[in-house]
């Protein structure tokens, strides 16, 4: 347990009705009872409120509060903490921690409650690093997912797949000491198996990781056409429905738009790209190349075809076969239908007006089925973490060695290494396995006060 | 007691660590019950926390949460409350006053908890309007006077003023009621000598206005000088210290820029002017008059002298003089002091460098000295309110007329109507008077959740 006290406002920045306080440590009760004019918080039952005042070192009152007192370890953290809700004025807010800071507590880091709540046993480090994802979910798959990885599901499943590999170590191990006298308590082929059951969850886990990133960041959704097919109109008239959770992502290239938009609770990131076309422009051709690879990274592409130019259609179609990703998917759409013109060939496409708003309601809705046909089931284990990612291909490469080991006949040493190897890898994700450096990068995604 | 029950996110806007829904009314206890998993609130003790999930609809966990239970009329507006802290994504955020509508109450107004705790009892009309002011407030001297309004002594001030005048009222009332025996309970001396004290105490009031207003929104500091002086630059090296608590105004004016700085707890509005001179040119002159008017309405005129353009500084000293309000204070300050240049009649001028730096704190402290010496004491009653200062000039007018009605001789029929007047005024600051109109003006202020 961490010996010192700290202090940090955990609502979000800014200025509103109250703002809350957290104060966590050894003694963090009776230092806020040095900054209280009211009843002994020291003296309180844990899970009661109070009301008092906070007092400046001047003696005057800085406000009046509502003190909440957990008493360790039935606390978030573990430890001694209390929250303090005071008026949510900026002033407040920061001479609030000054009064703390002074009475004897240090500012805390980023996610330091957390870290203490995993360092005190109260979470595991997946959990941990769930509260996180969950603070920053804008929609509700990403949330949904966020909540059963917090509560415990997800770890449990690795920890599952971990201890099934530390079993067949201990027996592969045991078999080892035995060498001299030629015992095989672990039988060649049955490993094998158990290896190749293994490999297949972790691949499995492995390709979940692209959905998982779709639900958090959004569905990559790249909206291509020829120049003037009316990209741009279809992206506001796309966006105009709910502007309000829309949210302009700096381009990466200066001749993409994304924007994200939450349609359903499916997170999408549409992204407006350069119109395509033959050309001996070299700027021109620059900002195709770059549309081109969007159509590569895109879930779903929408071919926009502007009716009163089909040729130009077909040299896009020609382009985005070539590029796309295999599982992606290609819904095509006819703009302008408000011009009534009848095309052939386009019996499967969508007909909408990006100017008047007709049938967007409609490709909405196949962008939803497009995302949801290609999103894992609610119900399986979906990674979002691009550390969990990291760790779960490095136990992939292990798995493999152990396989193709079993397969040449190697000895049971460089197998049983092998399998330790899978076992870190997955041990790191749960946190049974951690290090200085894994903790600095998960907790280092939080935001301060959490 | 309002009938139905509301809710609000009360702490700020954005993403944060922790975020804080209230409910509030009779019944809000167990309609949070119907969405809490976990252990019956209804059946808990006030003032206690309790840890549980809030469930969707759907049936699945939104979010763990703490409860927080107060039951009234132990609570802020006097009601049975629920506070309630969830994870500060926006979704959750959302979601949750989502799923309280959805079992039964409404999202709150403006300030509708704080107009709640009004009509209970719970506060007076000038403390609940400290709250919105506690709120806003950037600086500390003007967190002081909302904590102080916050605690009722400005009420309880008001109140005393508007007892006398009640007593006044009842005296001549009583006198008008015996009028045919012709006796005369209130001596017209002694009514007009307790008259003038209640106008000297309305005067005092109303010209702490001016105060309380460079308290609230910040002293006006017009920076001041010939073209080229140095004005912008001294703004940036006064401002550079405290970047973070600087926010910009929006200029009334193309030609003035206005910035807002916390010195030593006062908030300054910085306002840099155009450069003055004599000029023919009928755009530059327009300029120079906006400058002007601005000398005029600040409180603290920095006069920024070029020793280099000795004869540009006489022009504007005499422009200043003639449009500064009487009780303005004049700091002159000779910028460029890194080129060493003697001045004459400038013994009492501060000699700083805007460029260097060099000076700049000196200038801050003449600044916090000015400001201060311009301010009423800490312990005298400040109005910061437009409302109440409206009310007190309608007060003092009636003051007035009781007054001349009392020299004229006039029937004491028309000087009771103006005492009620004041009395009415004076009621409607602590809110003893009320009407719908005057409930919307103040609680329309506040933020939601408050």
């Amino acid at each position: 347990m961490d010996d010192d006290i700290i202090c940090a406002i955990s609502t979000p920045p800014g200025v509103g009705g109250i703002a809350v306080a957290r104060v966590s440590g050894r003694g963090a009760i009776e230092l806020v009872d040095s900054v209280w004019r009211g009843k002994s918080l020291a003296g309180a039952t844990t899970h009661s409120a109070h009301y008092g005042e906070i007092m400046a070192p001047d003696g005057d009152t800085l406000d009046t509060a509502v003190a909440v007192v957990f008493k360790g370890p039935k606390s978030f953290t573990g430890e001694d903490t209390v929250e303090l809700s005071v008026h949510g004025s900026r002033y407040v807010q920061r001479e609030l921690i000054n009064v703390l800071v002074q009475a004897g507590c240090r500012p805390a880091g980023k996610g330091e409650f957390t870290r203490r709540a995993f360092a005190n046993g109260r979470l595991d480090l997946a959990s941990a690093e769930a509260v996180a994802d969950m603070i920053a979910s804008e929609s509700k798959a990403a949330h949904v997912i966020a909540v059963r990885q917090l509560k415990g599901e997800y770890s449990n499943n690795i920890e599952r797949l971990r201890s099934k590999i530390v079993d067949l170590t201990a027996l592969l191990e045991l078999e080892l000491d035995f060498s001299e006298e030629d015992v095989e308590f672990a039988s060649r082929k049955s490993l094998k198996e158990s290896a190749e059951e293994v490999r297949g969850m972790l691949e499995s886990l492995a390709g979940s990781f692209k959905a998982g990133n779709a639900i958090k960041n959004g569905v990559p959704v790249a909206i291509v056409g020829a120049p003037n097919a009316g990209k741009s109109t279809l992206l506001n008239a796309l966006l105009a429905e709910d502007r309000a959770l829309v949210s302009p992502i700096s381009g990466t290239t200066r001749d993409t738009i994304e924007e994200t938009l939450d349609i359903d609770g499916v997170l999408f990131r549409l992204i407006d790209t350069a119109g395509i076309r033959d050309t001996a422009d070299t700027i021109e051709q620059m900002g195709i190349e770059r549309a081109l690879s969007k159509v590569g990274d895109a879930s779903i592409v929408v071919l926009l075809i502007d009716p009163t130019r089909d040729e130009d259609s077909d040299t896009v179609a020609k382009y985005i076969e070539e590029k796309m990703a295999r599982d992606a998917r290609l819904i095509t759409v006819v703009n302008k239908a408000d011009l009534g013109i009848e095309m052939k060939g386009c019996e499967h496409a969508l007909a909408i007006s990006a100017k008047t708003g007709a049938g967007v309601e409609t490709l909405k809705c196949a962008l939803v089925d497009a995302a949801r046909a290609g999103l894992p089931d609610e119900s399986d284990m979906i990674v979002t973490n691009a550390r969990h990612y990291a760790s779960i291909v490095e136990a992939l490469a292990a798995t493999g060695r152990v396989i193709d080991g079993l397969d040449s006949g190697i000895s049971g040493d460089f197998i049983s290494q092998d399998l330790r190897e899978v076992a870190h890898h997955l041990g790191t994700i749960t946190g049974t396995i951690t290090t200085t450096e894994i903790l600095s990068t998960v907790f280092s995604r939080f935001c301060i006060g959490k």
